[in-house]
């Protein structure tokens, strides 16, 4: 597989931020003012995060211009999302300051593609949700020292039982390649 | 209190309609293609919705004119929402679809001002989601015939077991007032 032109572009931008974190090899689409990348644990497969390339904590401090970016680049990696991975809906969720669940400060909009039945065995649909939170460390916890994490992971014993193994950047870097591809693909509308 | 601008422009400009029902009694917010309508069971005290004023059930059939709109107008109504409510936080989420938890087939953002440990004793800072599906079949309840609505309330036992009485129109209406007139007093930005 040969590198996509997007990738090339990105790796040029890079850094790139997300809150304190370098995510420039996860990143796969870029426009003027917002990102998207792969994430270390996805809740279910296909699960991105969009977010602004300004760190900025809330929705309410993004410009007019960057709020409209942001959510045209949700409408289009959403809509890549669900063809790519067979999917029928779509959750978008954004954890607006700490007490909405949020634990990296920096705005980002989870695009989760659903289908049927898809967490029956893991406490039915909503479940999705219990489980954003834990997610949403994930990524702080690449970073974080071994044994940081335990307090966290207990937060949500129903859902989040099951062995979430954090993928390696190889694996993270190989989607992240696969999905820019694709968005290649997409109507620029 | 005198009859805010925002809520006769609104009369006048209606019927709005949220899936196949008409809301517009319930609007406190009107942009060329997106309204802000309070709800019939707030998850929490400030639990709104933002939709298209075009009838279409997912983002993907939005055009980019529509989604610039609705996700300002997200923006704006939720830093009046914080505002107004006291709150420190916010979730936004949209459940775009069917297998996501879609219940009324129009696209709309739910916008719930949160505050610190305001769901301790109603399952945890999660349990806001969980109760998402539920109030999302309120609107649709006031339609619906009685005895219709059972099955879907006993989805969520876990969290939401305490009675979430429907309010009445009148004080629905008198919520949307009072927001329409703290909406004129937001920046336009």
């Amino acid at each position: 597989m040969s590198i996509p032109t997007t990738i090339t572009q990105i790796l040029k931008a890079g850094p790139i931020h997300f809150g304190p974190f370098t995510v420039t090899t996860q990143v796969f689409h870029l426009t003027p003012h917002s990102y998207a990348l792969v994430n270390l644990k996805p809740i279910l497969p296909g699960h991105v995060l969009i977010s602004p390339r300004r760190v900025v904590p809330r929705v309410t401090d993004l410009t007019p211009t960057e709020t409209s970016d942001l959510f045209l680049t949700v409408r289009r990696v959403a809509r890549m999302i669900e063809r790519v991975y067979g999917a029928s809906s779509l959750n978008i969720a954004i954890q607006d300051g700490a007490d909405a669940g949020q634990s990296v400060p920096h705005v980002h909009a989870h695009v989760i593609p659903r289908k049927r039945g898809d967490l029956d065995s893991r406490g039915g649909m909503d479940a999705v949700y219990e489980m954003l939170d834990g997610e949403e460390g994930d990524l702080r916890d690449v970073f974080a020292k071994d044994g940081e994490e335990g307090g966290r992971r207990t937060r949500f014993p129903r859902v989040d039982n099951e062995e979430r193994v954090a993928r390696s950047a190889e694996e993270m870097e190989g989607e992240a390649w696969r999905l820019a591809g694709e968005m290649e693909k997409e109507d620029l509308d």
